[in-house]
């Protein structure tokens, strides 16, 4: 009866990042080990149970709306973002600089994991997938400070390699190095959407 | 820079079934308004911010284990149910039995709606549909005991029709006759899974 079919690779956490203080900026700091509750990383400025909604809802919400928070987690992977700095001609692009959390090894494009996937750690800890990111002008703005003349390149080379946005389906520890066991819903495409 | 498109076309609620308490059995009541708080139906026993793992999870979790709850409401199509009821060669299913929580009316297959999908009320109320839902032997059990010698027949004749488990975005009010708005994330197959 289980929906969900485990699939046959797993991936590696290769690096964890966690900032307190949104009003720092966007930057956080690497950390070898987070603590995720039900509302997301411990002392990370991204979790919450709820979040008011802004742009990215636009269409559904007005700015501001208190909605549940799918943005806990905030994943990128390394083999994306080593595409986006070719793309950009840049030597690296550091996930420091995306206000990532979590950047993954090993698992093929990971911006087009879909919806409902979860994410397994070594502790049992799970995320479950929101849905792909979009890249922003925020991020531009920071590339844009570390590579002067670069900045206004990302949004397009960044396209479907944003990486996605999680939330926590069972609390635990997560460090790096972790294997990523991923479970993924059926997948079809909806007739009716188009 | 939002991710999700709105749908061409709206559904309409149908019938809101709601019970408060799971030992009495799996059969719901039907009521003309609910209210979703961000736990769920007020007062249905689907609801709650975690529950215990089950059998639907067991190839991530051992039985019992507390996770999020992403099947705080159920949601069922009446033309589906009706296709089922067609198979099984019966009069009528009603979504009492099913332990639904909501029928809609006017959204195609909506057992095959994209995970993550955002099904937006009237009155502002949205869920999140987390998956396919999967016919299982305990609905077989309510339909033998109503229509004595068909339950057997119903796990096989409901396979991809059994609706889709939702969670609360948004809370608020939903009732008989609202208008449900559709909003999907991207649609792709991920390559990464065959």
């Amino acid at each position: 009866m289980p929906i969900l079919t485990k699939l046959g690779f797993t991936g590696t956490v290769a690096a964890l990042l966690a900032n307190p203080d949104r009003a720092s900026g966007l930057e956080k700091a690497r950390c070898d080990r987070v603590t995720l509750t039900f509302d997301g990383i411990e002392g990370d400025c991204h979790s919450g149970r709820t979040h008011p909604s802004d742009v990215r809802t636009i269409t559904q919400y007005q700015r501001g709306i208190e909605v549940a928070n799918t943005r806990q987690v905030s994943i990128l992977s390394e083999e994306e973002l080593a595409e986006i700095a070719t793309t950009m001609d840049l030597d690296e692009l550091l996930p420091e600089w995306f206000g990532a959390n979590l950047v993954t090894r090993g698992i093929p494009q990971l911006s087009f994991l879909p919806p409902s996937t979860r994410l397994m750690f070594s502790s049992g800890a799970t995320l479950i997938v929101d849905m792909e990111n979009a890249p922003c002008r925020f991020v531009a703005e920071v590339i844009e400070k570390h590579r002067p003349g670069k900045g206004a390149e990302f949004v397009a080379a960044a396209q479907h390699k944003r990486g996605v946005v999680a939330w926590v389906e069972k609390p635990g520890d997560i460090a790096t190095g972790d294997e990523i066991v991923l479970h993924v819903p059926p997948q079809r495409i909806y007739a009716g959407a188009s």
